[in-house]
């Protein structure tokens, strides 16, 4: 870095002070330009900043703080994949520039806030709110209000669909929203209720067409077609723990963070030591994987063969590998204590993993679960690649 | 560390320049950056230059000239999304700097080639050639060779496949090779012969399982199983034209352009006026549709419920789309002359289309079917957008 900021001194020196003016101009400018594909940032829960990373070089680039309370932080991208939107759990909405490393918008648009999510047309910011819940949107340009959609109580799960969609959930009333933002300067929402108790996260398919909400209040799932909503909700793997005796839940777990590898979902069941594995076309349940302990977060490869698991305290310094086609668990990693979060990158090569007890972001080559390096962080957690940018409903 | 690099760089004119007073340096580097998420580039193949584009504004911000002859051209994109390296029919790879306009790395690596594909860890660019034929593989960062696969005869259908690996086949003597670059400094070759009778083209799924050559030479595919190389490839399709008369066949169609949509692949008919329906899985043939010519390219939108078909000469004036649902033709759109490629940006709202014979690039909006611009270009032919860094296969 030293001789970089040697090598721009003596380019200022040039371009600056030689009569002839501009003649380096073209090189300094080289030396700034990066591409933003390969970009991405990780979240340091308890001193509210972020590091921003490069994949390629396996780097921190810059470490951005002041961010407020990120517990639970999560955050989507422009679709020119340069700046990333971070919702953090006090409300704080954050547009951070990934080349610049500046803050460039900042708003405390509620008191405590649980996700977002950006339009397909990349132009609104949707944040979901549990104080006073319901949900506002933003514009990505300069985060001005655009609209605010009250809800009686917290909104969860809520994710972007196509057609300038955003879907949503009702913890409290058990409801589902659809908030159409498709025509400029309106919207418009359509409301689904009773359709069970305690909804607690979503995801929706890559595609975009279903959206898939868990159950906390009972043993199942909702399964709503968005490409027809007439149709209503419907329930798939109703009772899956039925006549079980219920584990005390430790974590609720992400649906989020859910795993899709061929025509098989891989769901973490609440309170089980079991990761559910659901048939799509069908959605009847087409087996359990007893696992180390209650999943937190299921990812799948992009390359659709592996599902990584990690897990609820006190059981969480541990990360498990499931095989997509034996299922079964084929590896059990001992990373460290409280590993939080992993993202694959975009074509699965590598997976990043924050243990945040350790104080350390994992990166591993997930072919030969070689450990390529290691960062060095202050109680890392999530972690969000801008690739997101390109991505259905993430 | 940015903001350090300024906080110098402002020293450093105060206090040497002074007196000349360049005030604009932040600035020039401010306006200068951005994201590469949303860059694309366009080929006009009559002239041998690419357009660079923007797809949130919808504008070329440049275009570059003397790359050869780009008559079925193609590209693919660094891991960052900076970098397109450009496949020209002439065996010239060139390796195009997006965010400077500039040509960073060229090579004539061949006489006559057909395509290329860059490795899952972005590190390798390998090439197909027609003359003399042989695959050969470049280091990305400076297009160094690295490897010289020599074939007997045309290679087609290159792509590239999870653990730095690439598949083709071999046209004149019916072979699929895997080509395996997981071990650096080494690479190993894998061949699979008598799969059939003239392999023109070749598709791989979107998670790098299903490896699918179109067979000119007979009716039927050929799909070889990545994961399980060891049982080889087997014929699907079998005889989807026969005790038909074949129509005479205007142009190849491109199997690279291939549709999936849900469980279900859509195929352009070597010659014949119908589009293939492909179950996944079961790999049967789940119906035809009619169509208006001689299929092209049949591309789906990321959402999944549309498949956009472009027609051979003499009917190239049209272009169908295709409801995944129903499988019937529900729109039929007159663009212009010579529709030659299609591309959706990667969450679906925009498809970008070259009317090659009205010079002219236009842009639709995929839900309301309204075209939201149209750009001047000079014969626009093959469309890739730097979103393509970030797929397997592509």
């Amino acid at each position: 870095m030293k001789q970089g900021i040697l090598r721009l001194l003596a380019f200022a020196m040039l371009v600056l002070c030689v009569p002839m003016g501009r003649a380096g101009a073209a090189d300094l400018r080289g030396e700034d330009l990066r591409g933003t594909g390969d970009l991405g940032i990780i979240v340091e829960r308890a001193s509210g900043a972020v590091q921003i990373i490069d994949t390629t070089n396996k780097t921190v680039l810059a470490r951005v703080d002041g961010l407020g309370d990120l517990s639970h932080a999560s955050a989507v991208f422009s679709r020119d994949g340069r700046y990333a939107f971070i919702f953090g759990r006090d409300g704080g909405l954050t547009k951070l520039d990934l080349l610049t490393a500046a803050v460039v918008g900042r708003t405390q648009q509620a008191g405590n806030s649980i996700g977002g999510a950006i339009s397909e047309d990349g132009r609104l910011i949707a944040v979901s709110n549990y104080e006073p819940g319901g949900v506002r949107v933003f514009t990505s340009d300069g985060l001005e209000p655009v609209a605010d959609i009250p809800t009686d109580g917290k909104v969860v799960g809520l994710v972007d669909a196509p057609g300038n969609r955003f879907v949503f959930s009702l913890y409290d009333s058990g409801e589902i929203w659809i908030a159409d933002f498709s025509q400029p300067g309106a919207h418009s929402v359509q409301r689904f209720v009773d359709i069970g108790l305690q909804p607690y996260d979503a995801l929706v398919t890559a595609e975009g067409r279903y959206y898939i909400a868990g159950l906390f209040g009972e043993d199942g799932l909702v399964l709503l077609d968005l490409w027809h909503p007439e149709e209503g909700p419907r329930r798939i793997l109703d009772g899956y723990g039925r006549g079980e005796e219920a584990l005390p839940v430790y974590k609720m777990p992400h649906l989020e963070g859910w795993a899709r590898a061929g025509e098989l979902f891989f769901l973490p069941a609440v309170g089980r030591h079991e990761l559910l594995v659901l048939e799509s076309g069908s959605w009847r349940e087409k087996g359990r994987i007893a696992l180390h302990g209650q999943p937190v977060f299921a990812v799948a490869n992009p390359d659709g063969r592996h599902v990584w698991i990690n897990f609820a305290h006190p059981r969480n310094d541990v990360v498990q590998i499931v095989d997509v086609e034996s299922l079964e668990v084929v590896h059990t990693l001992r990373p460290g204590k409280a590993v939080l979060h992993m993202a694959f990158t975009p074509r699965g090569e590598q997976l990043w993993m924050s243990v945040r007890d350790e104080d350390r972001v994992d990166v591993y080559d997930t072919r030969s679960l070689e450990r390529l390096g290691s960062l060095a962080m202050d109680k890392p957690s999530g972690i969000f690649l801008a690739a997101r940018a390109h991505r259905i409903g993430l």
